[in-house]
């Protein structure tokens, strides 16, 4: 037996922990070319609201699903020849504290502790920032980086990261105290609070020299905010538009297409599966920036799968500092 | 002497006639790096209703300028070792007669006749055309390219370059006949009018394997229902956003940018002297469609600069079919 989140019924406008339910269930045997995973770790991120409102990149979750999640944990039993009893996995998983998982969706992990460096740095979250930051925003040194969701697990490190390239990190996030630790502790050259109501004159004074890449993880009015500022031929990297999840009357950005065409932007969507070719040197710099202190690797760990639902919930209100996941068992021996 | 077209009044919303006014002007000598040009056609363009908005990729033009626009005419007096009196030459120019350029904005054109075609397909329609569809769309033989304003200068080679690389061109027009004549004439394999309020249905009848390439004269609610039919990894060229100009209130695709995430869409905006160093390619390509009748050239000219407001007023009604233009005097001998 084990416990597991059931979605009890899918939001029509915002997301509540009502959405969800706990319930028991028994543990079947993995069959062939599955694996049987005990769940360490579950990635709690924006996405997870997404694939509630329909298909996206994935097939949408339904009600009566155990809910769907990014997991790390330990294999127990194996039903394919690629993985054994007490290997470290990562993917596609459940909300659940032990998990049938297709082993073609899965991959084994390195020794590297603490695991939450899987989920964070290392993990979605920081090849995320990374392949999006490189691959789609192509910076060059001396270029000035907007991020929206800039204390928010991905958002941390897309400021790092392009401080590590020699370009100007600059943050937009919720609140005075996220911003100032956006500045103080992680070394952003500015950082605005979008709540403060002068996001456009705060944008402009933060970046005298405009706007090349805009990493954009809400979409919205802060997007046609910051579009406005952006410089020719700049770069809009959309990973996600978290102001619109929740949102039962989306709007657009009144300035698209047009000041795309006028400034000649490049606006383009991935997924971080899309630079699965990369991933060995995502690893790489990352794990050298960590080693020599140029990124810090900051982590926002929920305990008990029972509060993975308001993990989820605050996430989408902005509580979260770092990369949230939820904490179902110990890290294995 | 001669005749010149003033900007009485910048518009506010809906450009009118009444905007404009025309007067008689003497003609001053070129200075120093100026040419004196006799205009024979001025390039009537939805981008002449953008400037008057506000800096663009140019400066805006103001309230008692001569109206600038893009010409083509034969030198009179050069002031410019690089031009002699009978060149014929394309350029910045304005709604007048006579103009004074700088000799840095002219080029020599070769001496092919009709000389229309410098303006349509040889020109910045052709051009505008050729480099958004293959430098920014990048184009594979067997997928759907979908164009808006498609009966438009632009549009109607988008759709005839599409069908010469392999593609499916399907049109989106204004009005029954304009879509038969799409099809009929110009060889599209489908057309649209949006006009008949079923564009989201429609589009996918002529569509069925959805939409790989949205080359985007329009932006509004047409690029917002193209957009919910690209595929992964599309690309939506954006070229125009002539449904926004004459707006006082523009409104943005709400699905932007939630749908370049989720289908990893590329926006991508350009204008036609981005892909200067694929110009001779590009005449070279279009010369030999045209020869070998895959590309048609259709020409909507209107006879006298006097008429040059209504021309450009009815151009952003969509009164236009093919490349529009006003013929100020007859070709050189």
């Amino acid at each position: 037996m084990g416990r597991q989140v059931i979605i009890q019924e899918l939001p029509k406008g915002e997301l509540t922990a009502e959405h969800f339910s706990l319930q028991d269930a028994p543990t079947p045997a993995p069959g062939e070319g599955e694996v049987l995973v005990r769940t360490c770790l579950i990635s709690i991120d924006a996405a997870n609201r997404a694939w509630m409102q329909g298909a996206t990149y994935r097939e949408a979750v339904k009600a009566g699903d155990v809910m769907h999640g990014y997991i790390v944990g330990e294999v127990i039993r194996s039903g394919d020849p690629a993985f054994k009893a007490g290997d470290l996995v990562e993917g596609e998983g459940r909300w659940a504290e032990e998990v049938i998982c297709s082993a073609r969706g899965l991959q084994k992990l390195p020794a590297h502790r603490p695991i939450s460096h899987q989920v964070s740095v290392l993990g979605i979250a920081g090849k995320t920032a990374y392949h999006g930051l490189v691959g789609v925003g192509l910076p060059k040194p001396g270029e000035t980086v907007v991020v929206s969701a800039a204390a928010g697990s991905v958002g941390i490190f897309v400021g790092q990261i392009a401080k590590a390239l020699g370009c100007r990190a600059v943050g937009i996030a919720g609140g005075a105290e996220k911003c100032a630790w956006l500045t103080e502790e992680l070394g952003f050259d500015a950082a605005i609070d979008y709540r403060g109501g002068n996001l456009f004159r705060e944008l402009k004074a933060a970046c005298p020299d405009g706007v090349d890449i805009y990493f954009d993880n809400v979409g919205g009015e802060i997007l046609e905010t910051v579009l406005f500022q952006m410089n020719m031929k700049g770069r809009v990297v959309c990973c996600g538009a978290v102001s619109q999840y929740n949102a039962t009357a989306p709007t657009g950005p009144r300035n698209l297409p047009g000041l795309v065409v006028v400034k000649r932007l490049r606006m383009e969507g991935f997924i971080v599966m899309d630079f699965e070719d990369q991933d060995a040197k995502a690893v790489a710099d990352l794990s050298g920036w960590v080693k020599d202190g140029q990124v810090k690797v900051v982590e926002d760990i929920v305990e008990g799968l029972e509060n993975a639902p308001a993990a989820l919930v605050g996430l989408l209100a902005g509580a979260n500092r770092g990369k949230r996941m939820v904490r179902v068992a110990p890290d294995p021996a």
